[in-house]
């Protein structure tokens, strides 16, 4: 894996966000720069243990989804893709000494599994953004591939998200910072839903749409299902309430966009958007 | 795996919450017992698929954790621990066919990984009771085993929770159901925290206390983190947000208790209570 950027060049100040015309990834945390070693606990990764910038200097496409397996699949399959030269069983799971995510690198892709839920996905999204910041990454675009549940819309199809909305359909995340609740912005990169729209266009039977896409904190009772071990409202409500979020523009569900949007967009990821398969609902 | 209950006993209707004085699991959803096959997607489990009594009528206890590795190693401790005579090497992973959980059994205790945070744990909690109730469990007793970050106490304290409580230090958990904000209560079974609490005086050196569990849906910024890719905060607003959480009874902080405690209690878990060692803070 070869870097881009030589970890000796100190012209590159890791608190640069723009170097030469090209955009790198930042953190807003005025105590990270002051810190002798940056532990990612949760990656089993750290400044002092791992040259990450040799490591990872070369990322620009950042793919998470929710599955171990799958994500590790989805590596495999760029590999092929990408026709690389480096042999398929070289790629291995780099956070193998944690079983909290797994990550698959194949050239300039990362790939990357985050489990389920927003708090889930905001631990490796804090711990990645650090990571692509101390390699010194720049142009890097993230996308988040996975299933969800589609709203009116026919099973197999491919929502490209524009805005990630929360289960009132506002487009915001609400993050506790300590006791205080702050309000993030939860758009995605309008340029990207495009360019994703329009390679859709190229395979064909591939049904593909942009709309927005709805988070919730819980899975049975968050999304009306009725077959949880909890359920207290009747068919008629919970029709209601898919019609009613059908009719705010929302056109599948999920568990992590709000938090990928708003954390993305806060640290300079260039271009970002979810690309979700709704399979049932 | 022997069933205490057999299958065919058509005295045991699984609507029933009490039989001969025993306690059952039941889930509080009046369609799931008009569905032809529950499917409990997350688990790799079914009705039709499993004989769920068969598999798990026989559980008594049911430990859960974050981490799938940590999971396995407690069910091979307490395989030991009992003394069982089945091979080490048949105790395998119950939900291998999925990669979301993984659930080992030994005897009469089941343990299960559940990921982290709060989406996490909620949609294995559902199927667990939903497993539970369709096993015909009886007098069964939950506890959460974790890592926690400890307030005001020494590093590798055992913390028994009372209570489960938010980032603002109140005792309750607020379900998003469709669009409408239910709260819950978070209070955990007083005589198992007693329980553990004087099982722990029998085991020299094994510090151990009563006290509160703060949850929060964020590991850097909801906990006062510095060393996240986001931070707003100052040291001292930090130490003045633990300080008051100490002052509110708060000895621990992780990201699942408060729904584990509500749904739990909801579901008539007969005994259930949260034992978790802090390691740093």
């Amino acid at each position: 894996m070869a870097s881009v950027i030589p970890a000796s060049n100190s012209s590159m100040r890791s608190d640069r966000n723009t170097y030469v015309g090209k955009r790198f990834v930042h953190v807003k945390n005025p105590y990270l720069d002051l810190m002798d070693e940056d532990i990612l606990y949760h990656l089993d990764l750290g400044t002092k243990t791992h040259n990450l910038p040799a490591m990872f200097g070369d990322v620009k496409f950042v793919c998470v989804g929710g599955s171990p397996n799958r994500m590790k699949a989805f590596a495999l399959f760029m590999h092929k893709e990408l026709g690389l030269e480096e042999a398929e069983e070289d790629i291995k799971d780099i956070c193998a000494g944690t079983d909290r995510y797994c990550m698959y690198k194949t050239g300039p892709v990362l790939a990357i599994s985050h489990g389920m839920g927003i708090p889930s996905i905001s631990i490796m999204l804090h711990e990645l953004i650090k990571l692509l910041h101390h390699a010194r990454c720049c142009d890097v675009t993230i996308i988040r591939i996975g299933t969800s549940g589609g709203i009116g819309i026919a099973p197999g199809t491919v929502v490209i998200t524009d805005i990630a909305v929360d289960s009132f359909f506002k487009p915001r995340f609400e993050q506790v910072i300590l006791d205080n609740i702050v309000t993030r912005s939860t758009e995605l990169d309008k340029e990207l839903s495009e360019e994703l729209f329009n390679c859709s266009k190229e395979i064909p039977n591939f049904p593909t749409l942009i709309g927005h896409t709805m988070c919730t904190y819980d899975f049975y009772e968050g999304q009306g299902r009725l077959d949880g071990a909890l359920c207290s409202f009747s068919r008629e409500k919970k029709l209601d309430y898919l019609k009613r979020a059908y009719k705010a523009g929302v056109r599948n569900i999920e568990m992590e966009s709000t938090v990928f949007a708003a954390m993305c967009g806060l640290c300079g990821l260039k271009a970002k958007s979810t690309l979700i398969k709704p399979q049932t609902f």
